[in-house]
């Protein structure tokens, strides 16, 4: 019989409730025969003011033996900015080698956008998640004095590169449209453009039915809002895919509705998911968060675990639910979490 | 007796065109006292393919003795990417200190946006120029191999930092609404991140009357198409600054009218005017390039010399153009600058 051991950090702020939302709607999509585990784990900014701990050796390995991570989100103003997101969230994704950062866009129907007129967009950002300007690379020298020298290095691997380059042509290849875009700034940082560049090119070769463009990173913000229909599969690094996903996620229906899988291809450690929205503070507890992002990202992760009618029950469900929307007074986190239950589950 | 004696830089694609008109209205629009020199120079892909060079010693030193300089567009498919941008346009700003670089977004009444709605957008974005991402550093080893490592080093300095960061500041003091957002990601680039923050908030206690506020960089591309009337004046380092000025044309009519300017506060050397959008080797030579964005460069040219009022009628005499566009047919690149010119003449 089949099982799923689930590790779920709901973390700070919204993320308790949209988490509660996202279990909800796992538990009534599952065949009755996988039986499913779930661990808790109290990680974010409420231990870490307990014990000043954000993620220790002995939590990455008991996170190791769970299938998947269900993450809700994690961040506190009470918290110096930088202490949970690199000592949690980032340390987390390098150590379980969370390379391929996952993050679909598409305008489902009824959805409210920014844009004007009726955009089609319907894309997937590959983001490199373990390289980049993100390993915490660089310094400061004579801190807090008027000679202060603070430098950020961004770190590019061929090896790094390639699997996610490789990773985003099998997915575009899968697609009907089969494109591929890359973005980059290769005309100024050329050092790791045309590591970028190079690499893209090569493995192009391999994927003669994938059409592919190059454009900068600039230019594909000014793509995003005036043709987003432009694109099909996008890789990036993982700063100007930490950049893009957010814009992307702003035109394609908000924050509150774009998930994100930090996946580790090969399996050796658990792949984790999550909404691409933070922790929400100013709204937390008040049952006003939208959980669709994180319901979205347990369909991501049923997906990755192999449960693909499932996880496509669940995308179902959250496109008739948010073309019903419109004109409807707002309902709270735990109803929009029961209607989708109730329609994965009928 | 008053003069000017400018730089004229065309450049590739459509840098030629649109500079001639950018020059038509800045003839029209100066007083018969002010006597008007250019000297042009042929900068860009045809002197590098004819000679190799971007830009010598002995150019630079030519280039020094200018007003000002007014460029076009520099780039070409048919050079390297990098080679020009490096060798010539990052290189000037970098040997001329070009430490402030000024990017106005304003929608004007009766230009198209892609956004829905009637968004009110009046900001200015003063980007870093000569630090950052940007400075070069970094490096390659085992290129081309399966062991290749790329690196780009972002240097950031308590000087370059606080000059930039000062000079926002008292645009913001200048302006009616007097905001300011220092724009970074300082939850992740925690070494930059810290520097910046901290002197953005310790000039911050000199302008009292500045109303501030901190964003991630990835967070403003949400309110860009969101909420872009929050934004008075943003501050941002190099990088950040590329990217978002280009979304923040994207949404406030187009690259069509985005005018900008590498400024050398000290007038140490001559500051330089460009319009944000590039060669657009696609339409050159057609008569089709909206020379706007060239006009409004020349008026931050001659606030940037202290001619005001011209500025002022330039930013107007574009004003009623754009106005008084919807329905009529296009017009070609000649056409737009004889239209401005007579505007500001009259
Ligand atoms: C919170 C932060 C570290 C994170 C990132 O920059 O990757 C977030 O913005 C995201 O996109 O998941
Ligand atoms: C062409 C390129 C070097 C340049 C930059 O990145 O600064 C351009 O995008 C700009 O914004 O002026």
């Amino acid at each position: 019989s089949r099982s799923i051991n689930l590790a779920v950090i709901p973390g700070d702020g919204i993320g308790q409730e949209v988490v509660a939302e996202g279990l909800k709607v796992l538990s009534a999509v599952l065949p009755q025969d996988v039986k499913l585990e779930t661990k808790e784990y109290d990680f974010g900014a409420k231990r870490y003011h307990a014990t000043g701990e954000t993620l220790t050796d002995a939590d990455l390995d008991a996170l190791k033996k769970h299938d998947a991570i269900l993450l809700g989100a994690i961040g506190d103003p009470g918290v110096p900015s930088g202490v949970l997101e690199r000592g949690f969230l980032l340390k987390l994704r390098f150590a379980f080698d969370h390379h391929v950062n996952l993050r679909p866009s598409k305008l489902l129907p009824g959805v409210a956008t920014p844009l004007a007129g009726e955009p089609q967009i319907d894309f997937v950002v590959v983001r490199e998640g373990t390289e980049g300007p993100y390993t915490g690379n660089g310094g400061t020298i004579r801190k807090g004095t008027e000679h202060e020298v603070a430098t950020e290095v961004s770190v590019n691997t061929a090896f790094g590169v390639e699997r996610v380059v490789r990773d985003a042509f099998a997915r575009a290849q899968a697609r009907p449209r089969k494109k591929l875009a890359l973005i980059h700034k290769n005309n100024v940082l050329t050092f790791a453009g045309h590591l970028w560049t190079n690499i893209f090119n090569k493995v192009a070769e391999e994927f003669p039915e994938v059409t592919t463009e190059y454009m900068h990173v600039d230019a594909a913000t000014i793509y995003l809002v005036t043709q987003p229909e432009r694109f099909d599969v996008i890789v990036t690094d993982n700063l100007f895919g930490d950049i893009i996903t957010d814009l992307a996620a702003a035109v394609s229906g908000g924050i509150g509705v774009a998930a994100s899988g930090n996946i580790n291809p090969s399996g050796e450690f658990p792949s984790m998911f999550e909404p691409v929205h933070g922790s929400a503070p100013d709204i937390a507890g008040q049952g006003k968060a939208d959980p669709t992002a994180t319901v979205l990202s347990v369909a991501l992760l049923l997906r990755h675990l192999g449960y693909e009618a499932e996880a496509a029950r669940i995308d179902e469900a959250v496109s008739a639910d948010l073309s019903e929307r419109t004109g409807k007074p707002a309902r709270s986190t735990s109803e929009i979490g029961d209607a989708l239950a109730v329609r994965v589950a009928g």
